[in-house]
């Protein structure tokens, strides 16, 4: 089961407003998936990820196969039931994770053999194992194995990687088991232009239900992603799913949803929150500053979330100085929330002709703070 | 606002079946209240609490006092609203934990000088200082001040402190401020039946809203705890509620109901959750046992709490070995769901004539994992 249809394009950008249909449920995009890396998008209950507007989780592939194990996952039921997520759910193939996480990995033609960062027990991944391990974990969406270049990256490297992905997307496709889970190819090519364009069109000619933007937010300065993004993005077919993977802060989503794409994951929400840091309507803020200790406001007055609805900046800075297990879980719980808002309000603002203005207002919000910040390299070969 | 009744009581044991309106609302008893120690049930939201049925929380005076200070908690509203907790509260008086936690502390006549376990700064608690946080943190019960001997402990010694806890007592009803608030006084007297009995006469003779039984599981043989319980409880005024404090397993709290008590409180079920430990209707079992790797059972089949509802062994096992903060959110929500179901059968058997009946099955299911264990001396002195 895939279908995705474009309802409505924005007239003076590049963003579109769609509808994904899969196995498991519809997802109105553009949209933000939330990471659950090890079967649980850490310290939140499904009951908390939907109230805060969450129609999509990711899995990671690397960590799950590692553990428990995706046969494991297969036997009691796949993925989604094993961690009550009763929505639709995507798995990336590891590829990026292998390289970044595992220990003394060691790539060739045929695929990747590395250590376990858990027991350091000796693994292999290759495109035929990715495809066997997401049909096992069962998610919506598979991804191809591919092989990704780090931030510097040569030409002549960048070039050789690049192919190596396409190869191992053709070794994907024919692995993939298809039944109701859908494949997207990854665009690979690092920080070069014509190396981008020879990906998408190497890859749009192979029959993937959509395709994904992978190699950017590895570390490179954040005008360089977008310069490669504002590049690629336009090239990818009118008609498929547009995902860029990793990616970002507001101002990142904001910016690629103008520029075309349809779907993002990333851990910042998340992680940021577990470290105090609260995306806000009004920007960033730290929930550890002295200045909240006894601030009354809600960590954002005009979201709705729960944490917002319930809970003063003072408290969450007490629970942050006490090491509360409750500040990680309301304050991963707001972000989701307010990125979730923020994707709502991009698919309306398409609708109804606001997009630019949105796009002018998280601007002037987030711009002036990644001044100089690299992109996130967070889990960069 | 403060009134109690018993409803019922048991032929054929001490039970009762009782009601307690307090000034945040009403509270069915026999009850077991979570412990909220740093202004949090650790990692639960208040809605995950109600959907556990907890009815009334508890939160620790030492704690809050140093941090974020009780005063800081009175300009936030107090603590029920500070921590989102729409429901009665009680707060412990700061006796207990002060030597327990607190570094270098030295008691006089006049009260207990010592060091913040947080940051090493010199404080001073008192019952005029107890009864002062007490009110700036604005719970439903207060707490009398007193002084608890560890176990063992001579019997001179125990008479001294007894003694002391009665002084401490008129001091505390002296300056409790009243208000919306009840205060409980806390009988002493160690593991002497005859110091249990003084204690109990001097406290009662006070204007006392209710009465505590502390000084019991501090790390005393669990047959000298039910036997100093089983002396004390019965000479306690019927028309009062008795409290057991800081205690305890499933069978502690049956039997101690059995002896007439209505109201409990400890850190078992959220502690021991966040270890692994689950308690069920059948037993005691540790997640974390490699047993549960492939168990495609909840938790405790027989429970309806969220955790039960939505996730096998299996996959609270992996959350376990993958260090996972879902885990401990889930296991302490369902061991409080599982207390707080026992607490309803408890209350529910003592009107329908069935108390006997569930003191015997619980006895059979816990008695077994019991022998030779300890009390847990969760905070002793």
């Amino acid at each position: 089961m895939f279908k995705f249809n474009v309802i409505q394009r924005d007239d003076a950008t590049g963003a579109r407003r769609g509808r994904l249909e899969l196995a498991r449920g519809v997802v109105e995009t553009p949209v933000f998936m939330a990471v659950g890396t090890q079967a649980t998008v850490k310290g939140l209950t499904p009951q908390q990820l939907r109230s805060a507007g969450v129609s999509m989780v990711l899995g990671n592939t690397y960590h799950l196969m590692l553990r428990p194990g995706s046969s494991q996952i297969q036997e009691l039921g796949g993925l989604p039931k094993f961690m009550a997520w009763d929505g639709p759910m995507l798995t990336d193939s590891g590829g990026f994770q292998v390289f970044s996480l595992a220990h003394l990995s060691k790539k060739t033609e045929e695929g990747v053999e590395f250590r376990s960062h858990i027991d350091g027990s000796l693994q292999w991944l290759d495109p035929e194992r990715s495809m066997q391990v997401q049909h096992e974990l069962g998610a919506d969406i598979a991804m191809a194995f591919d092989d990704c270049t780090p931030y510097p990256c040569s030409e002549e490297d960048t070039k050789k990687s690049m192919d190596l992905t396409h190869r191992w997307a053709d070794r994907s496709l024919a692995a993939f088991k298809g039944g109701a889970q859908a494949l997207f190819g990854i665009v690979q090519g690092g920080m070069y232009e014509s190396l981008r364009e020879e990906s998408v069109a190497a890859l749009t000619a192979k029959p993937f239900h959509g395709f994904a933007i992978g190699g950017l937010s590895v570390g490179e300065p954040k005008h360089l992603m977008r310069k490669i993004l504002k590049h690629t993005a336009p090239l990818l077919p009118e008609d498929k799913p547009r995902y860029l993977m990793g990616v970002g802060t507001p101002l990142d989503l904001v910016t690629a949803v103008s520029q075309g794409v349809d779907m993002f994951d990333c851990v910042m929400p998340t992680r940021n929150g577990r470290n105090g840091q609260a995306f806000t309507s009004q920007g960033k803020i730290n929930i550890k500053q002295a200045v909240f200790r006894s601030d009354e406001t809600a960590l954002d007055p005009s979201c709705s979330c729960y944490s917002c609805q319930n809970y003063s900046r003072a408290y969450l800075h007490h629970l942050f100085k006490a090491n509360e297990m409750l500040c990680p879980v309301l304050m991963s719980l707001h972000n989701l929330a307010y990125y979730q808002s923020l994707m709502a309000e991009m698919r309306e603002s398409i609708l109804n002709g606001g997009f630019s203005d949105l796009l002018e207002r998280i601007t002037s919000i987030y711009a002036a703070e990644e001044i100089g910040e690299p992109t996130e390299a967070h889990a960069c070969p």
